[in-house]
């Protein structure tokens, strides 16, 4: 990238929001992706949308592109930028309004997911999207890739909860979609379109969400399982039994140890499966179901059921889903987390398939995740300087995606297609689904200059 | 249209699944919106998705346009041609499955929305989605439309239920989207994009939306306010003491008036506003939510409040408000129903802006609507042959969606833009809204031939 170029970008930032020494482009030069490296030409730190819009509509003039950046936990290599510009939103940080009238909140991009929920959980309201990086990722990032979570099953995901986006264009415009009514037909319906766009049609500078009351009650509960079939039973019975818990998480026998040696939380290593399962609502409701919970695994045969008997226990319960990944990474170099999603009632023949395909490629594959929404995360352990076991490792998630695909599932629940499953999206949507894509990303960014070489 | 292109399109559907005598071009000249009429060159009446297909495919190549069609309950002139052929649904009316496992239910365009809650709630489950016209109303038009309804406010609108769609382009291409899974983020959102797209960007051949389990018990109440203001206020003190009832729903003096003569469901005519109020879901839950809704209203000094003591009596209070459209519309001959949306919060000032502007322009205006919403149908009762009066209703309308823009709002919350509300839709989203849509049209039907004028 031109000096001269850099300096015009450096008067609309400032020097010191202006990174471009080599540790900061070595760090920017990859996300939470394995595999995946690709510096920025420089880094910005703008502090507001007026600086936003005019870094976009300098950018596009010259041609450049621009990836905008949150906390870098993209799993999908989202945030790479390959050799452009990176606008980092991290001082864009600011909780603008909690409106307990509306039920809203409006925030910046920069603000920590998990700092938004303890500002609304103080006030009695609740806002639902708990993705496993909350802690570290922004809200700006959990709008692009359309996040999950643990408690997806009940509440739903971002795109459920975003009424209102202010969106600097390619060419440096603004867009206001929403705001905080709950009803909008004006049009197309750009909101949701914007929600898991992964950057590449404009950068948020202004986020509204609704916000719901705040359960009154949680029950949170472990079983365990000796046969992975029975897991995946209860988890379809309990739904047919009408019962939604917020969460119903899984882990299987791999992933168990792995937790267990990491967080020592009394974890049985002799079983295949796990179930962790968090009902909440009013206190009334919560403990019928929470029965229903306990009566359902029993009869598909767990063979310890545990209710947590205050919040510290259940925070220690919800550990061992927690800390999965963390304790999955510890194993090896490599730690390839995969996303393949199922309606639920394919939960049992997915997991087989995922078991069977480790085997036959001769590979640790831990998956634990989301059972209740069919969202598993098959986690590949490796080490990517071993090339022959990574290509082992790419053959098997081609047909692990194959199935998920096969059984009406998905390439992606909530990570995002990225760099990472471009090759994948095809066999999804079709030529048609592409194409209509592209028009799209034409109709918001003609020059092709936001997020370039993502999604397709 | 040319005799040999009608030809054409009957090798398609059949000689009886064409219609082309005066009668039938008439009849689909219209849709449920005043002061607009359009005939048609020709209707099919397709039965399967590859009929749906080949007229799409012979009717781009030839450049002729197509307008896909419900039961035409259309409020915005959505489903009027202008002179080109229009697609009718009826034929196309399966249930095609209920997945009690998956939770999930997928339909033909045609099925109308009352069937599939028939259908769906004899299992247990649920489809929210009640648009006043659900019993003539098709699954296909309320997709296309977004549709709300009455239980908008806790359950969301028809977006918040489609996981899945199969949708015919212009082009007679198909396009697949989504599926059972509830979760999939694998490239843009498709699906909330064609929700809500009026008919403009494809044909849906199959509708797959989620279901959730029934609510076991509900209670229906009614409360009388004497001041406008305060039913505006315990509308807010209800969302503010956390209550998310299924349906908020107000009526206004002139409205009161209407359905009481109307209906003689007992109504008073001596008070500002009514409200109807249906919360559901656990009977321990409903019993509380009841009793705080109850304290509310009574604080915000109602001269009545009615606890319906059984079903019969629930719905007798739900007439009220069910009846409201056809109540006023019987008193003129042209009811102009509008559609103006707010934040909830600003429901008393805009019930104050109607009002005035209906006395400044000295019209007849009754308002009902979804409150909880902020979703207000503001409706003149006219003559379209009083060109001096229509002419005060048009100057009326801008008014009230300015002020409901100014205030956060939007132009339409359920009905859709269609014909009738393009001249304001720029107010709303702005020059680059207008760009970005007019792109996506584009990128799904770059020859303009599906329901060519309508939205922008």
């Amino acid at each position: 990238m031109e000096q001269s170029f850099i300096k015009e970008l450096q008067t609309i930032v400032g020097d010191q929001y202006t990174l471009t020494d080599r540790e900061s482009l070595a760090v920017y030069g990859y996300d939470s992706t394995p595999e995946l490296e690709s510096r920025p030409g420089v880094v910005l730190l703008p502090g507001s949308l007026s600086e936003v819009a005019r870094i976009l509509a300098l950018c596009h003039g010259a041609g450049i592109s621009v990836t905008p950046r949150g906390s870098g936990t993209n799993l999908s290599g989202g945030s790479l930028s390959g050799g452009g510009v990176v606008v980092q939103t991290s001082r864009m940080n600011r909780i603008v309004e909690v409106d307990e009238e509306n039920l809203t909140a409006t925030v910046e991009p920069g603000v920590i997911t998990s700092a938004l929920h303890r500002e609304v959980e103080g006030r009695g309201l609740f806002y639902p999207p708990d993705p496993g990086s909350m802690n570290i990722s922004t809200m700006g990032g959990n709008v692009a890739e359309n996040s999950g979570g643990l408690r997806g099953l009940k509440y739903g995901v971002t795109a459920d909860y975003v009424t209102g986006l202010t969106t600097v264009l390619a060419d440096g415009e603004l867009l206001h979609t929403g705001g905080k009514t709950v009803k909008d037909v004006a049009g197309y319906s750009l909101n949701p379109l914007l929600v898991s766009s992964e950057g590449t049609l404009g950068f948020f500078t202004s986020i509204t969400v609704k916000l719901i009351p705040k359960p009154r009650a949680k029950i949170t509960m472990l079983a365990h399982f000796p046969e992975l079939n029975q897991a995946a039973l209860a988890v379809s019975a309990i739904i047919a039994a009408k019962v939604i818990p917020a969460t119903l998480e899984f882990l299987d026998k791999v992933t168990i140890k792995c937790v267990e040696d990491y967080s020592h939380v009394g974890l049985p290593l002799d079983v295949d499966a796990v179930l962790l399962i968090e009902v909440d609502g009013h206190p009334a409701v919560v403990a019928e179901e929470a029965a229903s919970v306990e009566e359902i695994c029993k009869r598909h045969r767990c063979s310890f059921f545990q209710t947590a008997k205050d919040a510290d226990e259940a925070l220690k319960l919800a550990t061992a889903r927690r800390t999965a990944l963390s304790a999955l990474a510890r194993l090896k170099p490599t730690t390839i987390l995969e996303d393949a999603t199922v309606p639920r009632s394919c939960i049992a023949p997915m997991l087989q398939v995922i078991q069977e395909t480790a085997r036959k490629y001769n590979l640790t594959i831990g998956t634990f995740g989301h059972a209740g929404d069919g969202n598993l995360h098959p986690t590949c352990l490796t080490d990517e300087r071993d090339k022959d076991e990574i290509a082992r490792a790419h053959a098997a998630f081609d047909e692990i995606f194959d199935a998920a695909i096969a059984m009406g599932g998905t390439i992606t629940g909530e990570h995002g297609v990225g760099l990472a499953k471009k090759r994948y999206l095809p066999r999804l949507v079709g030529e048609s689904g592409i194409k209509v894509m592209r028009g799209i990303k034409q109709a918001f960014d003609p020059k092709g200059i936001l997020n370039p070489g993502k999604v397709f």
